[in-house]
């Protein structure tokens, strides 16, 4: 309806048109706010990894970046902020106070965003090379994470190919 | 659309205005095109696993979904075609030949598309529920497949909570 109301303003100006060509584009694509959401989402993704894993600031990264609920799919983690702060906290003090990422690649679509990292566990990890390859996707709500699933494995020593896992 | 042929009839020269609209939307968005794309690419893909996880039918689907190359960084498996032929027909028709795979999500962007699917192996995987999680990145060219990255996890027996891996 916008459209047609500029279309007649333009009728008596050129610089009309211009809005004119603006409103359509909006209205024909209807996309570029998912593109920015999705620049945003990805955005958030990779600075909560980053805080979790490279800066171990656990609390804050969820405090900062997760939702009201976080719905986990990972198996060996209960469901829930509280399991989520607890779980990680222990990982990254506890188990491998050493442990920081890399992150290879992101591919956001929607409410998604995939993140493909490597984890470096510790020092033997960082001396040869390998540690887990992991792929995490996140659903985002309102610019937060909400949910979260993964798969892991870890970097054989030997490979049929010279491509690396990333 | 439909406005833009309103235009066109509401006034002789509205027909440029309309040019301008679309151009603008090419323009400023630069956008549509790679959504198409995007959905192309994940069209392929689906296809492609399909037809080697679920149909067994690896040499057809490399032939029709697979480009000029094929970068390969799953570390069991050596770099090119034919060995991705080679390897996909021994797992497919003599280690698990029942196997089939159910498509879980997919996130597209540029040229990558993801894929997290659950791989049913044989007969027990079907009645206990589990099998494999994986999540698949495919690098396409042109509309076809020419680099591939996954990470594989065997779905547990017992989860710390009841969301599933999926």
């Amino acid at each position: 309806m916008e459209f047609i109301m500029r279309g007649f303003i333009w009728r008596s100006s050129g610089v009309a048109c211009a809005v004119l060509a603006l409103s359509a584009c909006a209205t024909v694509s209807g996309k570029p706010s998912a593109q920015s959401l999705e620049k945003k989402n990805t955005e958030v993704v990779i600075a909560f990894t980053e805080m979790v894993f490279t800066k171990h600031q656990v609390a804050e990264a969820f405090k900062t970046y997760v939702g009201p609920t976080y719905k986990q799919h990972n198996p060996v983690v209960p469901d829930g902020i509280e399991a989520g702060v607890r779980g990680l906290t222990a990982l990254t003090t506890v188990r491998q106070p050493e442990m920081y990422q890399e992150v290879k690649r992101t591919i956001a679509q929607g409410d998604l965003v995939l993140i493909h990292s490597r984890h470096i566990r510790n020092a033997e990890d960082k001396a040869n090379g390998r540690g887990q390859s992991l792929m995490d996707i996140f659903r985002l709500e309102n610019g937060k994470i909400v949910e979260h699933w993964d798969v892991v494995q870890e970097i054989p020593e030997k490979s049929a190919n010279t491509n690396t896992m990333f």
